[in-house]
């Protein structure tokens, strides 16, 4: 067992997840139980509360208050859209030495990894023994290496029970349907709408990925060709389409300029990708009366009381994991999912720089011509969603007219 | 006991509902317990369906089938938009009469609730023995008489849950977040925001209701004032809020002029109320960096696995009690909920005329100000929505700085 002794600090970063603060609790409580872990802290506002010194005492808290704040959505450590440069890093670094940290355990995306290996190294090249896990955590599911990001289950359970409720609802009122979900430049979450599929008519009937090019053309083209079909259609679409040239189609429609802290095109937070793609639609398609457009926006990663079961154990997981690997194996790293079976998984451990910085996306397997995914996707996020509600329509034999 | 044999007909209108199906389930299910009637019938697509004899036999539906649908969001017997005009109900009589039907069961609202009260007519002016109950259904709770309609609790749940998630969201990426809820003229369903929060300064901390102009300086006031207060704010607003000129601010602010078939201001499908009060806000206050909004549309009235076990119950109740006011108490009406207790519940029928035509809205004793409700809408809201999923804050004490 490693011998050294000192803090934890936990912090949390990025976008919210309905799962994220089982990773925390995880953590901490794992955390708690080593004789050579003095205190453990959480560090509020992500790395913006390590630099300024904005620490709770999660030692002194109770087991239950952490058990319900486990099963409450979103950040409660708060959390940071701040992407530290190696000066900020060295801050850090500064602040957690003061506190006799030894273990720093940041739960967040591919920008939380390069932040934990920037760390790790100041550490390094000061002598300071310091081990930091980077716990993986992302709505988007677009990190390196691990087979899937805690987090991602239960937006996808979000997503998939979102479309099977706006499938039934178009099928009693037809018309077209456009539902725009989150996830940045991956499809993971926008292809996971077709776990909400039961019959075979059943939408969404087109699915566009950033993974592949949108032409808008082609775009109209498909939703006629549905509608003529089945005299409805349902599209799920991701808000970051782009096109062949790679410019979002948000921002071809839209004009929008507005950009996050990171100088990305600012993609949720509105509904005018759905808006623009439904006038499209009525301006294009005179046939088609009734069409409807909306943006799920926040609700598909923070929702109180949709989650995934497994998703859940298994953040709570990855938290206990990122103790123990730093703990009794004296290791830094970034915590991955490995599937080992048709269900069942095992953690391990990869260099931070292994998940650093660069983030992944849907791999062509996954992806079936330029409006579907693939029977290989489907059996990929199954379990990762778990059990959800289901539907039936009526069996009933039709009656014969008599007028 | 009444005389009258023959058949029924359940038919399902307007805008679907999480809990639409229990009725239809409830009435379906027992009719068939009366010997008196011979054949239960389903009408496909609400009026449209009985004026085309499109008409499913439900005696041969299997009870798990049945079952299965009343879990099932979203009509199952399709829906209609179809305003019936006098000669379109004669229509309806007509098809009715020619099938031996003696019970006609209508789930739906206000315009429904017309159309069962101009084919009762119709049946009595013809001296054709005809109960016509009208079964109602809203997420928008606006019909008269009755305490409060089935489908609203499950949206309300929705709702609730929608805020609690996006009050933590914003809690962890603080700023000002605008939630636009559907409901028409009426404020319930965005009122229902209110039971989301949990301690003092969570959001939705504005709730803005078409009952109350809205006035747009007062708004970014409003909103600048809270923002002041917490750090951020949230802001529930109904898709239906006005001027004091009665103009809805979705055309006000967006030149929108989509029409439903009904002739009235397209409010839903759309994400444009809720971007063009956050450009307000974004252009008027240049302090605050974040402002985000969502439209929740139909996802709010349509989701799978989000329901309120009361609204179930109920939902099934009256549709239950419409055959038996039918067949046991030989009546036509609508059947309304009357509040017996905190919380207990009776099943009255009142005629058709009390319900039909006209909707109603929130009372003044729910409402506070110009953008908030009162403790007595809370304890009228909470028993329809019943238990839903709760949420915790880390309690730990803050550690004293060293640098």
């Amino acid at each position: 067992m490693s011998q050294i002794s000192g803090k934890v600090v936990v912090a949390q970063s990025g976008g919210p997840t309905a799962v994220i603060n089982q990773s925390m609790v995880g953590a901490v409580l794992e955390s708690r139980k080593f004789s050579q872990i003095s205190k453990v802290y959480g560090a509020l506002n992500g790395v913006e509360g390590i630099v300024n010194e904005k620490f709770l005492d999660l030692t002194q808290a109770t087991t239950h208050n952490l058990e319900m704040v486990a099963n409450t959505p979103s950040s409660a450590l708060l959390s940071s859209r701040k992407k530290p440069d190696t000066k900020y890093c060295q801050e850090i670094f500064k602040v957690l030495k003061a506190h006799d940290v030894r273990y720093f355990f940041y739960i967040g995306g591919n920008d939380s990894a390069e932040t934990a290996r920037i760390v790790n190294e100041e550490a390094f090249k000061a002598s300071y023994e310091l081990r930091v896990i980077h716990i993986p955590k992302t709505i988007d599911n677009d990190l390196k290496v691990t087979d899937h990001c805690p987090g991602y289950g239960s937006a996808a359970k979000f997503v998939s029970q979102a479309f099977s409720g706006v499938n039934l609802d178009n099928r009693s009122l037809p018309g077209v349907y456009i539902g725009v979900v989150m996830g940045r430049h991956a499809g993971f979450l926008t292809a996971s709408s077709v776990i909400g599929k039961k019959y075979n008519d059943d939408g969404p009937h087109l699915i566009y990925l950033p993974e592949t090019d949108f032409n808008i053309d082609t775009f109209v083209k498909d939703v006629v060709a549905t509608y003529d079909k089945y005299g409805r259609c349902i599209v799920a679409v991701a808000e970051g389409v782009t096109d062949k040239e790679g410019t979002p189609i948000m921002v071809k429609l839209t004009n929008s300029k507005e950009r996050d802290a990171h100088g990305n095109v600012q993609l949720s937070g509105s509904g005018a990708l759905g808006d623009e793609l439904a006038n499209l639609i009525k301006n294009k398609v005179s046939k088609i009366k009734r069409v409807r457009a909306d943006t799920f926006g926040y609700l598909q990663r923070s929702f109180l009381g949709v989650v995934s079961e497994v998703d859940q154990q298994e953040a709570r997981e990855v938290g206990e994991k990122a103790a123990q690997f730093a703990v009794w194996d004296n290791r830094s790293g970034s915590v991955t999912i490995e599937r080992t079976g048709d269900y069942s998984v095992d953690y391990k451990l990869t260099e931070l720089k292994n998940v650093a910085r660069d983030a992944t996306c849907m791999p062509p397997e996954f992806i079936k011509g330029k409006n579907n995914v693939t029977e290989e996707f489907k059996n990929y996020v199954r379990p990762l969603i778990g059990d959800s509600a289901s539907y039936a329509r009526i069996y009933a034999p039709s009656v014969d007219k008599l007028l």
